[in-house]
């Protein structure tokens, strides 16, 4: 039966320093290395094996990946990159830490930005410390300047359809290494669940998310967490 | 100009302990984990960057390339695992120690299975300890059950001329993270190294060997360790 696991990766630095991330390429904390282990052995005890695994152009998401497929002994697959799968881009936001935030722009605003649908935070300045426009990694890509949750989505669903799916087709065990808001855009397609209660729903760090599949590609039934199976 | 980097795994634990490894999959030691990071270090203080990276499907050289991909800052890039890569097959001889060999079959014959350009050791026995055929990494592929050099040579080639020169072709800097003998295979083609004289060759773990090559895809001169560039 094919199978979708998807992990958020774990505790990043700017997690732990409330600063707004987005693209900004952090590493994992201590605890986020853990998390990443741990999510890697509770693949390994349940017999949940990834056969290929996905992942953004962030080191947090692609070292989360690495370090639980090093615990399951799947160090071996293959793994795809792809930007489609990064971050949510907090354009202008990028950097600050969301005290400062709430102090300067005022706390409603703020909760705007990060869990409205579809208003976009200001643009990133071109040039600006955070602006990752001309970033080697992202040669050939037209970088956001910022994104909503809904702008996020329509760059991961046609990934998802045109990438993923596709291997789910052959039976395959996925897993996706990826981020809150890029996580956000499939749970909300897999579990049909509205543009106005997308935002609340909270993706925890280092926790894998299972969709087992039927052979019509569609969900067999909801997700669960593994460590919960 | 286009460059190909080899690099050697840091040190296994096999190697350490002084075992015939070949396809059996061991991890790093502490000390092979610090030479992937230094390799990578010395790719970042020479500005010489992957761009596009290749290894084999054994945990030694894919987290070797790892850690020196996060080292120079391009965890990013894309990687690519292929069997054909993957350390010589060393048979019959797969996890038994060098002394011990050395013992039971005499100086001159264990010298002959591990130097010889195409006596291949003894085939592993099928269901032994250390049989891979039925390791699911190996799915779909012919597992050889023992390799001379010749014969790791004749897989390693093909894909080299059908996988990675190609990348060269396109300006890419290619990253390959590999084993001493799939190495081997790699520097005697570019180098036209004779039969006779390649199996005396060293290629030490985690240290960088550059070839620059020319828009005929040729190798521009001789390929130098990145420390002495």
């Amino acid at each position: 039966m094919p199978k979708l696991i998807l992990v958020r990766h774990g505790q990043s630095e700017w997690n732990l320093a409330n600063r707004f991330t987005g693209w900004w390429d952090v590493d994992l904390t201590e605890q986020g290395v853990a998390e990443a282990r741990a999510a890697g052995a509770l693949l390994a005890e349940r017999g949940v094996l990834p056969t290929i695994a996905f992942t953004s152009l962030q080191s947090r998401a692609i070292k989360t990946l690495h370090l639980a497929l090093e615990a399951c002994g799947r160090l071996w697959i293959p793994e795809t990159k792809d930007w489609r799968l990064n971050e949510r881009h907090y354009g202008g936001l990028t950097g600050l830490d969301k005290d400062q935030m709430r102090a300067a722009h005022g706390e409603e605003q703020v909760r705007i930005w990060r869990r409205s649908f579809d208003v976009p935070p200001p643009d990133i300045e071109p040039g600006s410390e955070f602006d990752l426009a001309l970033d080697p990694r992202y040669a050939g890509i037209a970088v956001p300047r910022a994104e909503s949750l809904k702008l996020t989505i329509e760059r991961v669903l046609p990934y998802w359809e045109s990438a993923i799916l596709p291997r789910l087709s052959t039976g395959e065990t996925v897993i996706v290494s990826a981020h809150g808001n890029s996580l956000r855009a499939l749970v909300k397609h897999l579990s049909a669940i509205s543009d106005a209660d997308i935002a609340a729903l909270e993706i925890p760090t280092g926790q894998p998310i299972v969709y087992d599949f039927g052979d019509d590609l569609r969900p067999l039934g909801e997700r669960y967490y593994l460590k919960d199976a």
